[in-house]
């Protein structure tokens, strides 16, 4: 896009296209959607968007984004402290949470093991884990990573540092997805679903 | 999106979900980004938005985007200031600027006559056109306007309009899009790409 009428404008459409996943096109939309509105809610924008990053912090515990010190998770009494799932980031947290099925803590690597991109154990918030498990009394870790070659290769090597700390570790069930027809269900899934098959109890 | 770790994020997405086009999840993967720059960017992203609101103004000719009082197409001398494309807003004007071939000016309306939405021509800028014609002596009137029911209305209205006043009055070609195949074109564009079609001239 060469021709754009004001520097104003461009400076705002070259902000919002730093945005992932939004295209120059798309940012002049939504610049000259502000523009519409009145001066009060453009402040209010803009003030939500730097009162945000001025003020938010991550949970000291988990690593999840809190207005306090602590997230509303780690400070609630009734979430079971012994069970921390691993995620990758924040939005799987509230994936997970709106399932509304899980009662145990979460922790919250900031990534996954990526030889490819550098990526390494040191980057990700694992040492905070260990702390958890060495001073807490913690029964049962879940990893619920993405289910691809990083994902695999952070639970190994989870799974090898803590399996003398943690008395049960488990990964969350990869299979055929609800309402997925077999039929086209890729191979490496319907492996792994056919390997990791549940039995019928006999009761 | 029912779980928000925190009322700071959620105010956040909250003001990004109202732009168009934007949902939840992507206002939540916006701002999960924006959480991860340096406050110095985040406060020029924000920045870039309230100055854009306070200081652009409306172009006093032809209602175009401008940082000073007259649009640069206005302002330029090198334009042909007795052709004036009308056209609904300023993206219109953008998408022609960018062909590089037109070298007169515009007039941005605003909006099309819509009498379902409640739009009707005092709703429009169609005052200062008319005062741009009665001060200026203008050949050719381009109506540029979209090839829907609101489009030809307002080309008609307008049109009746101006005809005693402007020797020239013209509408852009409809027909068949440059790569578009004649079997998949609709009914409506095929019948008026063979009404209005050019003849080869016999030189």
């Amino acid at each position: 896009m060469e021709y754009i009428p004001s520097k104003l404008l461009s400076d705002a459409v070259d902000q919002f296209s730093r945005l992932p996943g939004i295209g120059k096109k798309t940012a002049l939309r939504l610049v000259l959607d502000i523009i519409k509105r009145d001066e009060k809610t453009v402040n209010n924008f803009a003030n939500s968007i730097t009162t945000l990053k001025a003020k938010i912090h991550n949970c000291v515990i988990c690593g999840n984004l809190s207005d306090e010190e602590t997230c509303t998770i780690c400070a609630n009494p009734k979430r079971d402290h012994g069970m921390i799932c691993v995620v990758e980031n924040i939005r799987d947290v509230i994936a997970i949470e709106q399932t509304g099925t899980y009662h145990g803590t979460y922790h919250i690597l900031g990534g996954l093991i990526s030889p490819i991109d550098g990526i390494g154990p040191n980057e990700l918030n694992i040492q905070q884990l260990q702390k958890r498990v060495d001073e807490n009394e913690v029964h049962e870790l879940i990893f619920a990573l993405s289910a691809n070659m990083e994902g695999d290769t952070t639970c190994f090597y989870l799974s090898r540092l803590f399996r003398s700390k943690v008395q049960k570790i488990s990964q969350i069930a990869r299979g055929v997805a609800f309402g997925g027809d077999l039929e086209y269900t890729d191979e490496v899934t319907l492996a792994r679903s056919l390997e990791s098959r549940t039995l019928y109890s006999n009761e």
